[in-house]
């Protein structure tokens, strides 16, 4: 059953009986909670898509290790092209959802510990790349969703993981047994994890020999014993909880989900361990998650597709689409959304080959790539709301909309374009309210800025990629400097 | 009684009975509303500080007409001096309540009216002058909070205000009496209209012969027969329903708010009427209520501060505050800030005497200012998103941190640095996130956009106001430019 | 001999005698002339790297037509990975230069005129391909520089071609012979044009019938009769006039250069001739050859390459490298350097095949390329003057250095980092001095801005190619916008 | 004869004799040098404009040494309006000479010296400040130019003044003597020096004790022994010396200069010294001096009122002066410049009394103002450039344009609007060229810049006057932190 449909997705996730707490209080079943479900929507739209014949190219792909059809997300990228699917697979879905879809963690975690595992395999003769190989077998043949976990609390960012006061900060080896390991900790910033059959756990920076115990990486299933996730609340995210709600939700159907994924004293199994204490890899690790994961917010090209459509509609209701002024921050939206998805398109085109077989995209236009979505869409965002007029923000219930007294005057008072439909006028503010400032802000907005790595990490890698050298070389080429006249050490 | 408490203020609000509509139901009491209570809470700061000796410089101010010391929110400016401790008095209540204290549209509508009404008396012989100042005079001696109402529902924006299908998109007159006129139509984005105890209406626009019924500007109570408002849904309202809710409103005291105000067939007796058909002084007020307000969007710069310092707050308890990328976010967090506030001030400096001696701001700066305001709160929004970090929205719920099973966790994963307070870190993201995304957001972000007119509505006055004229003959000079030479007409 | 050397190319252009006028003057010998030579040894250097086994594969191809290894300059794309060794080309060649090398406008005509004359054919049963064919296996069989040449002067840009009231304001057919036809006009801005051994002659915008005979294409070795070129003059010309100048230069040996090229009643042989009248195709030709030119503007990354390193080696020389706004500014500079690379190489992966088998780049992306083009090297130059420091524009010259009583003062006091050579801290800051404000600035500032087309010609296409109604249908979806209620008409 | 006139000054300059060189060589008389006399006719500009009746009200103030009328650049400002005057006079020079025009420096050192010196004498008996009172007397009776010094050659910016291995790098006190002191070293970048019939020199610095010997501060006239200059050449400033030039020069009148200025074992009697070793004050003198002269970078806004103006002129001779973006551009250029005013504006009028009854300028927004000063003129630039389009720099030169064979292409084919001038279409274009390359993009963008600090020093000075801590102390008490509950030291 390779390939699962939505419906059966929600069945199996709904099986696993995750632990979650919501708003201090465990949950029955994230399923059927009206705040986790539209999260758990976007994930299925990952499953249905990969059954329309109209996205199976970019939706599927053939598992180098069994040649059978296996969803893209699950797949090992062995070319550029695969890469490059993987990003329109990622617009396409942001396209589609209007919201984080979560399933990227999963991919990108694969993809970074397939490689560096044939890498550490070769240096120290240990056999996690063939375990993981076998592990990742169970993940394309039942489909699952992983939640690729690398953030850690962190604690006192001042110091290095073992010299935290509580050693739980980071997750970490309690004990090394024959059979497994013991491991304790949590991962921050969960992105789709309480949606995940999975948790795929790495190290979350560099480590040194003092940390590497911190230099960890495995996988359990979401119900072990231990496992169990709190809840991060959301902008607007009880609005969800309404009575009949539905237009002041702007998106009534799809959304993103993130947790605090906890580890209390959770076994792990030999055959589910990929790194062991080889702290010089975890910088390898690393670098190649986040390079792969800066690579995935292509998809926010794809939610600002959505949001520069719902901004042209809203010009459209209030009669004001053909002014110059508008129609020329409905191009800037569109240049700096295209300007990210070139840089997306870019990284993966430019990708390599690694000594596993598998292709990494470029890290110095990754990191390029994600750095202007930790601007751009802010700026995406502001224009659509001068586009959406101050309406956006002062506009009536959808209960008003409803009500046997209010119901005529809000219908009366927000005319806008002879003509138009009051109610999908307001569908359509509320749907640009929701991508600004309501629960898909937080993806659009504050998770573009620090998921994958908080700006400031692109710029270390920029700085590190960027050969500045080999830059003044070919300025003192130029200028004909003659760098013999300088007798001082650079 | 001429400066009431904010006990006082809540408490004749409360006597007023006015008729609110909120989610489709007409509502007992505003101000024992959990939604719209913080909104009266910082218009009662604007009483309550006037009484603290720190700040009566500010504060209040001499009345022209009676000589007695009242609430500078009251006030007709008579001097520079005057304009300048407005904006000081508006970014110190920006400071205290970190929201939108509301009370400013009266007061810009008293000065603007004031000095509009002198002219049409001057031209036409017409007596609204007096009028006003004896409106002016009990608005003074009640210590009224006023709504300063310009912005019509508009309908379709390519058309004027008779050509509309529903000639009630426009506030017009419908019938003119011996004692008064009946006026119908709506304001819509009210600031603070269901806390105020009057409604003092303006049009929208500058009007030709055709909408001279638009043309009509007169004051009637919150509570006069045939007028009643509809709240407007904000980000986040309904988490002040939550139980037991404090940490997750990050400011649980103060907040903004905005309505559709409905005037249905409502008589207002003439000597509240201060234009009626003047259809040739419309695009004055307009001018004038508008560069009065386009000034007064320096309370941004007071909730600016109260951001800055919650991002600097957020990177000392994250244990980050030393990295030279955080310092120098912060510099240009305040940078973006003061170039704001060096706008407010040189507008107010630049101020001039209109006729009625009452004086006016600058409109060129008053508008570049205003432009400012609708692009940089949006960049320090988005460098405090970069310094709380991604925890600011994936963090647990204040009910998580009181829960039995949960409590324990969300204290040992939310650590940050060293000795520093859990709760209070939880406070100082909370408060982040309501000013970038949560119910503040509102009046920070996209009121920033859109209050006191749209950045298209300040381009048209920068162009118009800019004297482009005088540059090019300064350019001519220069360049020794003989226009005889040129046979064009321009 | 398909491949030149530098030299024989110098060479061959000396035999051509072009009629050249510089200041009023006619001259005797382009290659010989100080403002001249720079901009010819860019040229060359086109010629010497295709020798350098190094640099064979980005600078040479397999010509399609005789599959003999040709200089890439004249070679028809005919895979995306054609359109990214063009790109990668340029970077390098920007590299090598720092400076306009040239030559793409004749590659970028090639391209363009290959697959429209394709076109056209296969409408009217025209010959022009096969015409443009022996044309272009001329151009590869001699490895010439070819001046394409799109910009008209234009005249009143309020009047089309055919309304102008001097008809020779764009290249026009004055006459239609048995044997060919006579032209007239002058075409603006010609990069590269004193250097080329041909003139590449097409229209400038898309035509309608009354414009017909504007729409024309044709080629004319620089030598014909009728053809002569006024050079254009740039920033900082003179200098390279100066006595014993060489660091002043900041480049010393390379450059661009620019001039009008006019026609005057030039007789054009059918066989040269590619459209004669065929209007509705001189729009796809403009596209085409401006899509191609817009992803030309690759070449700037190499410039900004040696600007960052020069920038890099101010702040050595300074002592001033450590500091972390340093550093920064530097990555700042990378980051928009390497942005500008992403678009480039997105629209020519995203490449596709027209129907006469040549690829043609994306447009849309080709024009989001070059519209960050108009903005980034701007900001990188700002930050490089930041970084250089003022003493870039306030430096003594070359001459005080060399002077007898000033030079030991000029040693002196512009001593930087201990140790460091003063000659070769003025060298680097003549470098970027030459690329901010001198001739290189030409080319990589305002022919940034302007180059390909001006910004606001990307923006047109940016919004022709965004198929912003798709975007449009993607929000209604997920706002769930039931149109059927919509009964206007769009 | 407290009031020159420019042709006084320029008379009363060539008596002095100054020994200046130029390009090695030592140049005779500066006043009739091609090169310089377009910067001395912008000095001789602030003497003109103080006879004009027109302009009086800011050229001109009151001395409060003497109660006579002088040169406004020879006061010491005694109230805010004083400091609104002097931006106003600031601007208005910049629009009559689109350049710098450099008598800036001696004010604002006065003014700062004028404070420093009253408070040294305070704390150490000392007798500065009546020392300077009689030079200050003698300079407004003189109605002298006066080059303020401030920034040595700084050698390695990674060492101390007192750590560098030449003690020259930075002007210090040789030996003391009875009568005076002995000081060498040298000032660079110093605008307007060749101009100036006076040196007052200012410690570039915060010293510490090591350093005293270099916290001096002293008046020498600009002839005497041992001093002497050599001018820093600036873009396009050879093209000054070509035949017949006129248009080319964009400005053929007005300029802008600097130059490096040598003490070289100079003697300065006691009743010039202002300042020997109190190093405790020089980082009083140096924060004073740089507010007023960041406060005076007001200057720029006038050249940008021509900047913008010629963009606009260039925009009607192309005939495109009514497309919706160049308008839009133009207002863009207007706003910004119009920001740049208003902080010069607020740190104006936000101003305070010093101990000696001078008024400082408010130092925070001083420093805002700058900031803002060192990216606004690059984007106002880079919008010229757009407008100009690429004939700015492609067009043929002035010697074209009349030479015998040149001249009627020129005419013909540079045609704009119909009835337009070519000659002054040209004219303009170079004006803009000028300002955005030639000579006097030196003063409008580099030194906008560096000049009065560069950029990094600002953002200290922000950092340092930004009040952090009243910022946090106002979020925490909006989202009620209890500080007791952490127990870490800040």
């Amino acid at each position: 059953m390779a390939l699962m449909t939505g419906k059966q997705y929600i069945e199996s996730l709904k099986a696993l009986k995750p632990k979650v707490y919501i708003f201090g209080e465990l949950i029955d079943d994230p399923t059927s909670h009206p705040i986790l479900r539209p999260s758990i929507n976007s994930v299925a739209m990952t499953y249905d898509l990969a059954h329309d014949p109209e996205y199976e190219d970019v939706m599927t792909a053939t598992s180098h290790l069994t040649g059978e059809k296996i969803n893209r997300f699950c797949h090992i990228h062995h070319s550029t092209e695969d890469l490059v699917k993987k990003i329109k697979m990622q617009r396409l879905l942001g396209q589609k959802t209007s919201s984080c879809f979560q399933r990227c963690v999963g991919m990108d975690a694969f993809n970074a510990i397939y490689s560096t595992t044939y890498e550490i395999d070769k240096k120290y003769g240990t056999e996690y790349h063939e375990r993981f190989k076998k592990y990742l077998l169970m993940a394309q043949k039942n489909d699952w969703t992983v939640d690729g976990a690398m953030t850690d609390p962190k604690g006192d960012r001042g110091l290095s993981p073992s010299q935290q006061e509580d050693p739980d900060l980071f997750v970490h080896i309690e004990e090394i047994r024959q059979d497994g390991i013991v491991v304790s900790g949590a991962k921050a910033h969960q992105t789709g994890s309480i949606n995940s059959h999975e948790h795929l756990i790495m190290p979350t920076q560099a480590m040194k020999e003092a940390d590497k115990d911190y230099a960890v990486s495995f996988a359990v299933p979401t119900n072990a014993e231990g496992v169990f996730m709190i809840y991060g609340r959301q902008s607007c995210d009880t609005r969800k909880l309404e009575k009949d709600v539905d237009i002041d939700l702007g998106n009534n159907t799809f959304g993103g989900q993130e947790a605090l994924v906890i580890f209390d004293h959770v076994f792990v199994p030999n055959e589910r361990v990929f790194m062991c204490q080889e702290y010089e890899y975890s910088g390898m690790l690393v670098e190649r998650f986040a390079g792969y994961h800066r690579q995935s917010y292509a998809c926010k090209t794809g939610v600002g597709d959505v949001l520069i459509g719902a901004a042209a509609l809203a010009a459209d209701y209030n009669g004001a689409a053909k002014a110059s002024h508008i129609k020329d921050k409905i191009i800037e939206m569109q240049h700096l959304n295209e300007t990210m998805w070139a840089c997306s398109l870019a990284c993966s085109y430019e990708g390599t080959k690694t000594e596993s077989g598998a292709y990494l995209i470029n890290l110095l236009l990754a990191n390029v790539c994600k750095q202007n979505v930790t601007r751009f869409p802010y700026e995406i965002a502001r224009l659509a709301q001068d586009l959406a007029g101050g309406i956006m923000v002062t506009m009536p219930s959808e209960a008003d909309l409803r009500g046997a007294e209010t119901g005529k005057w809000v219908k009366k008072y927000l005319a806008g374009k002879v003509g138009m439909d009051v109610e999908n006028r307001m569908r359509v503010l509320r749907l640009i309210e929701n991508l600004c400032l309501g629960t898909a802000a937080v993806g659009y907005l504050t998770e573009s800025m620090h998921g994958a790595g908080s700006p400031q990490a692109q710029r270390i890698m920029i700085a590190r990629q960027g050969n500045l050298e080999a830059k003044k070389e070919m300025a003192r080429k130029i200028a004909h400097i003659d760098t013999s006249k300088d007798n001082v050490t650079k």
